[in-house]
């Protein structure tokens, strides 16, 4: 199986591949940088076939992430699908960290560890593998921080596909036994994302490969459109507007250049009022290099090499930097930054408020929020929505919370522990 | 605040308490258990109104549990409710693990791992809370096995009330961080599930407590109902029919009966065909004594101090065993035990072949499953659904499964580990 051969022929509102950054355009292929320019390439729409699609039409689809077939490349037709089904995840009203925030304005947490595998990732690899069959592809690979190894592992399984996963040897436990559980071949690397990345990109070049979909690199330019559906989402289930902030994690970028290309897209389609937003990011100290970029204003990202406890969003060298910068400095937004111990208080702050268990992601997420907030770049009359990518579960081991008591059980222990006075 | 005060005044289908042993009847109160023979009491309801309840009117309804409303005790105002809003969880069709079992007909997974704190826990919580609200109790209380604690602490997080959660201390430790992160009163024991049981009862007698609602015991009629729309959903996500056999995990035995009660209500109702169902059980050997009763031919079941890793299923004293023999053999189902190494095979098979990783409870149910079908006692030619009441990350710590390979970030260290040939 040669890569020019690959050319998705499904009926979609995809037209091409384009590179973002010499505009050069190209079939719906299994390649994702630019033969021109080595750019990274995104999926270009028929904007005819675009503006056809209504409110009705998609409020008509299921209850998942296939209702916003008619505005993504692939999985049109149910039968081609190779999902989990995630998506419609809920969107919380979180009137109590409002509250403690001084928000008079609604704050929402999109909640995405409602997902099949309790993290956004599922969104991306559905449309990732489903574009891999569509174009031919028989196995799967990717290079993980963790959730996405998950998800993939976890798809793969559900269609009976062979699996091969890659990821840094010192993930969390958890996300390590949550990968190790649906028996993909899971290759433990020492080393960091980046270098992990970088190992998996060669041997995408390999022939024992050949017939592999490596869901972050041959495929992401379909794989990096699930993450619109985060937009889309948010958009609907605000009764079809842009909310008018948003605060994204940044871990390669691409998710949060995603959910701002949705708005724009919605608005162009006039699926929503063109009403502005603001883009607002967040990164953990430990590996902050586009928050760092977006602060000196430079236009470029300084690779770093990373730390800290959000490993979900340990990458050094992240993909989509330059575009992160694009759309928060477009939209009048900025980038905050959480240390670890920001990151634990943000998770309890969160569950405390909300009943939301968030993973470090998150917990980065709101503690970013809270800063935002009392620098005064997020607005608290304004509504805003959040973003919560993954699940506490997976990442527990960071937690330093116990029982408040312990006690025998007797009433007269209950009572000498303070709980009857 | 003295209970007798205390009688649900809301607008709802339900008309009264009524005792499962001499049918003695009550007000919607705060009572679980009957004033004339203590036996268990359970809510009655209005048939007249239950016969007026249109399928067409669940399809319009949330995306939730609360679809349900007009066969509920409670929330029929959304304003009314206390609640995380879960429900509506996917029923996965489980083709690959039914062709290893040698399924001819379908056999589908209902996921209730997608639930906001990821078991079946928070439907009866739901129900639990927002009954407490309208009766008037201002705070919250539970003896858990670890899915309720998780779950009371979640919901009372988000309504902002004060809890207090019992739990055997030796609980998973996942278990223990994901109620301790809501920050209630958390409250460790040193005893077994039933012992921490006991103690929560002579607690709800204090007056320290008057104002608590302890979820399974005071409101647990109320809660109780929760788990009928586990069978209202899956009825209706099979376009509204019966599956002829189904098979549940029994801890006090209430998820299985009120399964049952709920085919039952909608066959009754005319929402469903009148077609016959069988229903199955699942225990796991460390605490199997429903099981035990079922197979000696009892009527009533023998306490049992319980051992083993599935602990969200170890209650050795099932309040609701008697009840569970009869939905049992009324039907013609049977009850199977899987054993620890059953268990982790359970939930290995169940990942591999489905992209689900389930909690040990549901590693028990697909054990159970393959032991039923090799003793030929479930037919695999009958349309079947299995329960997965709980979610593998919280019971994670019990596997033994590991990375395949493990390598430097390099193509010469790929080869050496027989990734490149």
């Amino acid at each position: 199986m040669s890569e020019e051969a690959l050319v998705l022929t499904v009926e979609s509102p995809a037209s091409c591949l384009r590179c973002r950054n010499c505009g050069a355009q190209f079939p719906l292929i299994a390649v994702h940088a630019c033969a021109e320019c080595f750019g990274p390439l995104e999926v270009g729409y028929d904007q005819e076939k675009l503006n056809a699609v209504t409110r009705a039409q998609i409020e008509a689809g299921p209850q998942n992430i296939w209702r916003y077939a008619p505005l993504l490349p692939v999985g049109q037709d149910p039968e081609t699908r190779a999902t989990l089904n995630p998506g419609m995840t809920k969107l919380v009203r979180a009137d109590r960290l409002g509250a403690e925030l001084g928000f008079t304005a609604p704050l929402w947490v999109k909640d995405d560890s409602g997902n099949p595998t309790h993290a956004f990732k599922d969104r991306v690899v559905s449309l990732a593998l489903t574009a891999a069959k569509g174009l031919g592809f028989t196995s799967v690979a990717c290079a993980s921080t963790g959730n996405l190894a998950n998800s993939v592992a976890a798809h793969a399984a559900r269609i009976g596909w062979p699996a091969t996963v890659f990821i840094p040897a010192d993930l969390e436990p958890s996300k390590i036994i949550a990968s190790a559980v649906y028996a993909p071949r899971l290759v433990a690397v020492d080393g960091s994302y980046d270098d992990v990345n970088r190992l998996t990109s060669e041997l995408g070049e390999t022939d024992e490969f050949e017939s592999t979909a490596f869901v972050n690199q041959n495929v992401r330019p379909y794989y990096a459109e699930g993450s619109k559906t985060l937009g889309y989402e948010v958009a609907e289930q605000l009764g079809w507007k842009i909310p008018a902030q948003v605060v994204i994690p940044i871990a390669s970028g691409s998710l949060l250049t995603k959910i701002d290309k949705a708005f724009a897209e919605l608005a162009k389609i006039g699926l929503v009022p063109n009403t502005p937003w603001k883009v607002f990011g967040a990164q953990s100290l430990g590996c902050s290099p586009v928050a760092e970029a977006f602060h000196a204003g430079h236009d470029v990202v300084q690779p770093v090499r990373p730390t800290g406890i959000a490993k979900s969003l340990n990458i050094g060298n992240p993909a989509d930097g330059p575009y992160v910068l694009d759309a928060v400095r477009r939209t009048g937004g900025s980038i905050a930054v959480a240390d670890d111990d920001d990151i634990r208080e943000g998770i309890s702050l969160l569950a405390r408020t909300t009943g939301i268990f968030a993973e470090t992601a998150g917990g980065v997420t709101v503690s970013c929020l809270a800063k935002l907030v009392k620098d005064g770049l997020i607005d608290t009359s304004q509504e805003t929505v959040i973003y919560n990518t993954g699940e506490g579960l997976k990442t527990a081991d960071v937690l330093d919370v116990h029982p408040t008591h312990r006690i025998k059980p007797t009433l007269k222990s209950a009572t000498e522990a303070g709980l009857l006075s």
